[in-house]
């Protein structure tokens, strides 16, 4: 049974969609790659920090999918993060309405003990340095470490960013990100400049148009779930990464070949994620639905033509 | 061995992409499909019209992959159909320059008696009035009668494109079409919109991001192989819809399971068109070169996951 360690940040979030608009619910990275990566037989631990306005029920939804919460920091007097935004008709653009970063802006995470010997290490969004600071705690190399980050840090802190890229096993960002870090429109010419930055495997993102795994010469395609109706597409990407960081800790094989079927199953969760407001969906999510998913997968992309 | 008959423009395209331009060169929707189509073991003709300005060399490249030329019409005194476009930086998007209709204005096709009773129909992107007089002329019911049309029909032909979907059993049309086509933003919807309205199949098209096969409740995607660089995007549509009803001519099989195949061999086929200028690489292309890229589309796409 693998051990992941995941880090990133707690929110409130507040929502508004063509579909309709939430009061302050549960966001931040955080949640959502928990959510999905207790799907897996795996020990999982949060590091993250929480004002004292954070509901001790949103705890409890993390603590009852058995993730150990002691490494969440509680701030006295503290608020928590507080995102608000509105997507456009299209939901693949959103504008940011309001961000207080509150506690957020001081966190330091302190890893416990029992998970500095992570197998599997997963850096949500958050400052470069933070995230540095994280795989300086640990007591040994764990066996991947998996980066995400996004276009704000590019902007602002490229220095740090490029001492945690260096220092990764696997990144994932979307496409648009994938082209400002490296300067360059195709996204096989950006993983083979990212690669040189210091990830082995490149996940490049493309929401509705599924995700890319670059590791060396190969290729590995893993398309969106077409779907009827998406509701919210926020928290997906944190859904993938906590899928497939989940299911790296749960096999602890870092093949190629594995690595498809992680980025298969992050792809799965974060088709639930979308169909519901916030974490909604994923709070009652069954492992049977994800292996029904996963058929779905299967009939979305397999195909017999015999090599002639 | 199955009998395709291909309907579609010959043209003179100038080009110019972010990576050059060029004079006047074979275009038109009849030639990609007519190259792509003729890598399989079938029968196929082309109707069509040209002007006495076309030169012998451009039929007889044609002619030499055992493709039946005898309803391009030839008009006396006439020009050419002439397109000019100029392709934006990322390659997605392109400003058309100058149209000249010339003969294809008056486009009248002739189906040859040898023809009138073949599998397949490929009507290639055309007035819909004309797509349907091909219909008309044939003496059976195909097996499969496929459509491309764009936009610019939605746009000023409505009713007689309303006619001609009735009447045809795939259609392949692009993300956006199939959104105008239905009002629809789900891709989902759309297809299932479109099928009310005549084709069992739809195909949408979404460029670099691949194609989805509809049929009934079944969904197939085939990715666009990603590549370092696409040189120019001109013909890919066409060269898909040649390499997706060439196969189903050679195949005689119009299930799903098979049409599966089609879609990812329209991907396979497409995807070396993109890496020159106009048709000169489908001009040079050997089966060879195909079947070892079907393996790379494999390596993209397959995965072993266990069901549990």
């Amino acid at each position: 049974m693998g051990k992941l360690l995941a880090v990133g940040s707690m929110a409130f979030d507040a929502i508004e969609t063509p579909f309709g608009k939430t009061d302050k619910i549960l966001g931040g990275a955080a949640p959502y790659i928990g959510l999905a990566a207790s799907q897996f037989d795996i020990d999982i631990a949060i590091a993250s920090v929480i004002g004292e306005d954070f509901p001790e029920s949103y705890l409890s939804l993390l603590k009852n999918r058995n993730i150990d919460t002691s490494a969440i920091e509680m701030v006295k007097g503290g608020k928590t993060f507080f995102w608000s935004g509105k997507y456009h008709n299209d939901l693949n653009s959103r504008d940011t309405i309001e961000t207080q970063l509150n506690v957020l802006a001081d966190f330091n995470p302190v890893i416990p003990e029992g998970y500095k010997d992570a197998d599997v290490v997963m850096l949500g969004n958050l400052h470069p340095s933070t995230q540095l600071s994280v795989i300086a705690q640990m007591d040994k190399k764990p066996k991947l470490i998996v980066l995400d980050t996004m276009n704000f840090w590019m902007d602002n802190t490229w220095d740090e960013l490029m001492q945690v890229i260096a220092k990764v096993d696997v990144i994932t960002i979307n496409d648009e990100e994938a082209r400002q870090l490296t300067g360059e429109y195709s996204l096989v010419k950006a993983a083979q400049k990212i690669n040189k930055m210091g990830p082995k495997f490149v996940v490049i993102k493309k929401g509705e148009h599924g995700a890319l795994l670059f590791h060396e010469d190969n290729i590995f395609f893993a398309p969106a779930l077409p779907l009827e109706e998406v509701f919210d597409p926020t928290g997906a990407g944190d859904t993938f990464a906590g899928g497939f960081s989940g299911y790296i800790a749960a096999t602890e094989d870092i093949s190629f070949e594995n690595m498809k079927n992680a980025v298969i199953y992050g792809s799965n969760l974060a088709s639930f994620c979308v169909e519901k407001f916030g974490t909604e969906r994923m709070e009652k999510l069954t492992k049977r639905e994800i292996q029904q998913r996963l058929l779905q997968f299967k009939e979305l992309t397999q195909f017999e033509i015999e090599l002639t």
